[in-house]
């Protein structure tokens, strides 16, 4: 492989096929991987995360957003994150079927990788895959996560602008949805708001943003029949709006940090292996007097 | 206070007043907090995680499973973990009032601490109160969390054995609950079972929980409606079967080695605080150039 300075030039002069071998460099640790994010010359591009329940249309969603930025002339790679359960292949199948009439576009650059690791989560590349993109030359980048457990909260430490997808449902829906996930949306989208219920539905949501008292910014409901690219407009609107806000600045800064608290801890703690763990702990569990914060003295100290 | 040894007797002795006081030590992390949970003598004592959206109906089913047991003689503490969020305030204070008829019961502990800290997680400090729990004179662990973002997942690591308890709402509900939320079940409670969608509601659970293919342990679907008392027999039994059959010692050493993980990283991230990056990170990250991986190097090498 070249050196990194030269790969650095050639991701920014748009060779999508290095960017994709960097990319698989860093999901999959292979040599050098550190190196060559330690050498990437990130740009601040802004990042665009788009979460929700499945079958919310957040990828017909993303499709009209690809569609509209693409005739303002604007560069777009999206990262699609995969939930490695069984239960969602058939839809994102689906979703990625629809997503690829973008494909032949030299100016969209679309990534799938799944989501390995901690239950439901992001795959733990994926703030490294982001600043890959970053590193060459994108406008936008879109990072899409199926909204099953803690994805949706940890979209939000990767985006600079969280835009969170929901369908109107029956009246219960609201207390159902986790107030976690609420919170971390900086717009919310109610998606088929041809839906009978979508009026009522909407104005609860917007009741709920109303209530978090942010001085810096309230989140805006936007209404949107994807299927029929209504409401695309009106998302980018609010999405340029944001990212010019006051909040960005104070959001990103939050974001960096939690990401650099992250490497940090990734780098500390490479030495500990769960399994390794597991192993030794599997006959002390079970004798009298074992105390695990004395364990952990142990191996800490 | 007296020495730690004292401390471990008089726990193990039932001074409820004491555990009090050792829990909100550990909970406010004062003095010595440390060395009391390093002194514990802490006993497996079976702990049983109860999760659920709000409104499933959890807090009644508790309130039946401590009569049941109370009944048979078995001491129990109950451990409820307060989402932070302001979302379910009101329908927390209600099912505090709900438990409350256990309160002049000698043999019924109740505790409730706020979670704090992460969005929608656990309180960082559940496992410790859990621990502290384990070293007085009970014979049975009840925790209950509100299913919001990651305390599902975060209780899974917690119990020996995990009831999610679900009620029939529309078709769809199932694709819209989170994948990995269904994936941390040992057993599920179908609550509200006189629904008129109660019957086809339980077969998909059981159809998903059949899908997992765990040769240890399918998780059974237990129908209950918790306002008449009906089925907290037959999840009684459910508990029993897990915490006798072969799958809970697995399911245990990988929770002490989860819990292991965790403090270890608690006790090797102490010195960084994120508040104290963010202020390092805030003029930095608008800089031409500033790359976070070398960032990091520098503060980890």
């Amino acid at each position: 492989m070249k050196s990194f300075s030269a790969i650095s030039q050639q991701l920014r002069s748009g060779d999508h096929k290095l960017l994709a071998r960097c990319i698989s460099m860093v999901e999959n640790e292979s040599e050098g991987w550190m190196d060559l994010l330690q050498s990437l010359d990130v740009t601040p591009v802004p990042v665009i995360g788009i979460t929700g329940p499945p079958g919310a249309g957040k990828s017909t969603l993303i499709s009209n957003l690809v569609q509209h930025y693409s005739k303002d002339g604007k560069k777009i790679a999206v990262l699609a994150v995969d939930p490695s359960s069984p239960f969602h292949h058939g839809s994102l199948l689906g979703d990625r079927l629809r997503m690829s009439l973008h494909f032949s576009n030299p100016g969209v650059y679309i990534r799938s990788v799944a989501a390995r690791g901690s239950l439901g989560g992001l795959t733990d590349k994926a703030m490294e895959i982001t600043d890959v993109m970053k590193a060459a030359d994108f406008d936008l980048i879109i990072i899409e996560t199926v909204g099953i457990g803690q994805s949706e909260t940890e979209i939000a430490s990767l985006a600079d602008v969280t835009v969170l997808v929901l369908v109107p449902e029956s009246g219960d829906e609201i207390q159902t949805l986790k107030a976690g996930v609420m919170e971390i949306a900086d717009i919310y989208v109610v998606n088929k708001a041809d839906h009978e219920d979508a009026e009522k539905f909407a104005d609860s949501v917007l009741w709920m943003s109303q209530m978090k008292h942010n001085a810096e910014w309230t989140a805006p409901v936007v209404k949107s029949i994807a299927t029929q690219d209504s409401g695309t407009k009106e998302l980018i609107e609010n999405i340029g709006a944001f990212l010019s806000s006051g909040a960005v600045n104070s959001k990103r800064t939050l974001l960096f940090a939690e990401k650099a608290y992250r490497l940090i801890a990734r780098e500390r703690m490479k030495d500990i292996n769960k399994s390794a763990l597991a192993e030794q702990l599997q006959q002390k569990i079970n004798e009298k007097g074992f105390n695990l914060y004395k364990f952990v003295k142990s191996i800490v100290s």
